[in-house]
């Protein structure tokens, strides 16, 4: 059996979710897509150890408590001091294996601790689909089968084939967020996926890519590493060398520059639940297409998303309508609308300065 | 100068304004039309002592530190110890001032705590045309000019202009709620105002009527007046004699049966706050038609009333809602349902039983 480690990574602080997901409490962190937090779902989702490793999870020290609370106890815990982007920290990952008894032949399934899956087996069918094109060496990212002209994500284009890998195929070449009528096109002609940020790769594939493409990235997670800190299930990168890290995304930093990338296509019920909309598309929904969270009282009441927590929301005669209440904050947007999040957020800081 | 009397009446605790309006703090005790209280506004609308005596306020007990919070030094307060709808209200009130030095000829001006009136200049001048009815021993009710045809309010019609007051009218009937198209027949027709439940009366006046049509009323009011307890600015009736006391209202109970009924028909601005639909129709709406209170932030929203308090309301892309919402509820329905209320708190009892 080949030996995969789990690389979840926490490092979003978005607010596209607020006023749930804030600063202090990102999206992974809260029970918005089932009863568990979406960093348990993920933990979760590589919890058999007769197919996965124990995991390595990679956060910010400032929600150190968060991580470990929902971690177990084989679980080690990555502490970036400041946030560099994903590729420092996949970066911190590798090297903190490449150490360690798995030695340099490790292979990293790297996944987002803020995405849903819902089809477990297919996700887990593609990788091991990918296993053996890693384990020769390319860089492996998995794409999502796109369900409509999305302009919210990046595209893969998927190439040829690999010979020594059935259900791999090259990567042609990565699309940054399009335009809507360039995702419609893509859509239509079909050898384009959506980019998730998920990836399986041999820790030492990713340090050569690192090596050749951005060596000073490297270098500075290199020497954090080298001089880390151990504490319990935490591991304390250096902080003045990981501060010297330049900051990138692992897509610009590797994947777009290295050689021998990859692509496994996949169904697996995947979103990123990267607004409120997304979200309220999530199943399961009652009879009249509400998905309600909390204590939400709903008379005649369709199509709509209601999250409370801590208090009670009632509703009568409410259509498409985004709810989400907080003991503090109550946001309410129309269904289509909740790009909106980030003008109110702005408004909001604006108006208390 | 004629003696007059304002005996304001704080019984209600309807649950129409409900999630902010509840039983230990009903509407009156509520700023929502204003900055104020309603129960203030009401104070404030017979604080000329030139015009008005000291304010007499009937209440519940279970409110008598809202009521003396609100109420100025020579206030008085009666204080019920179970509620008995208005008739028995006003008839401790007409009872209370018998007893005084005003003595019998004492004129009472009864207002609800919980309505509101914009234009204070045409109700006093409506009072003013009251004053020689009253004075000659009608019982005079205040109509208010239509302005729609609800089927909220009491109608009267109105009959012949008495001899010896202008702008008094003899009423010639009191009309239930009525159905839609009987409002709208009234509204046509041109001589029904709506009841509102505000009264110039002499005291004895209403006594005498009280004896002829609600002796039983009359006998418990007298008796738990006699043997009231004082205490600072608090009337205590006693409980027992009181309870005693058939529950009417003063409408079906005297205006209803007595023969000298007279009505004088005003308009001044006002509203009986009867729903969130009618305080979002009460002015001052910003450019957009909205009617903001608390801490709320909204973009692109319009025609609509959000009501925060204690917590901070964000919207964008809202049109039409009805939105109150308190650290414990968030309530939500469309302009034009707020009737819903009803249903959604006997939904919310039968959720928590």
């Amino acid at each position: 059996m080949t030996h995969i480690t789990p690389v979840i990574l926490s490092g979003g602080s978005g607010t596209r979710l607020w006023p749930l997901s804030t600063d202090t409490r990102p999206k992974q962190f809260l029970p918005l897509a089932s009863a568990d937090t979406m960093f348990a779902a993920t933990l979760a989702r590589c919890a058999d150890r007769a197919r996965f490793a124990a995991p390595l999870i990679v956060g910010s020290a400032r929600h150190a408590d968060l991580l470990a609370a929902e971690t177990g106890p084989d679980a080690r815990i990555i502490l970036e001091p400041m946030a560099r982007n994903t590729a420092p920290a996949i970066a911190l990952a590798a090297l903190t294996l490449a150490e360690g008894t798995a030695g340099e032949e490790a292979l990293l399934l790297v996944m987002p601790s803020d995405h849903v899956i819902t089809d477990l087996p297919s996700f887990l069918a593609a990788v091991d689909a990918a296993v053996p094109a890693a384990n020769a060496g390319w860089l492996v990212t998995f794409g999502i089968a796109p369900t409509g002209p999305e302009t919210g994500f990046g595209y893969i284009q998927m190439g040829e084939g690999l010979a020594e890998a059935a259900g791999v195929r090259q990567v042609a070449r990565f699309i940054e967020k399009p335009e809507r009528s360039c995702a419609e096109a893509m859509l239509a002609e079909g050898s384009h996926v959506w980019n998730a940020g998920i990836f399986l790769m041999r820790a030492d594939a990713l340090v050569t890519a690192l090596a050749q493409h951005a060596p000073a990235m490297l270098d500075a997670c290199r020497s954090a590493v080298a001089q880390a800190q151990t504490d319990g299930p935490f591991i304390r990168p250096d902080s003045d060398a990981f501060s010297a890290c330049p900051s990138d995304s692992i897509d610009y930093a590797v994947m777009e520059r290295a050689n021998r990338v990859a692509v496994v296509p996949v169904r697996c019920g995947w979103s990123d639940v990267g607004s409120w909309d997304a979200l309220a598309e999530l199943g399961p929904h009652d009879a009249d297409g509400n998905r309600f969270s909390g204590d939400v009282l709903a008379l005649d009441t369709g199509n709509s998303l209601v999250v409370a927590d801590g208090v009670t929301v009632t509703l009568a005669g409410v259509e498409g309508l985004i709810v989400v209440a907080s003991g503090r904050h109550v946001m309410i947007v129309p269904r289509g609308r909740s790009q909106d999040v980030k003008r109110i957020v702005a408004a909001m800081k604006a108006h208390q300065t």
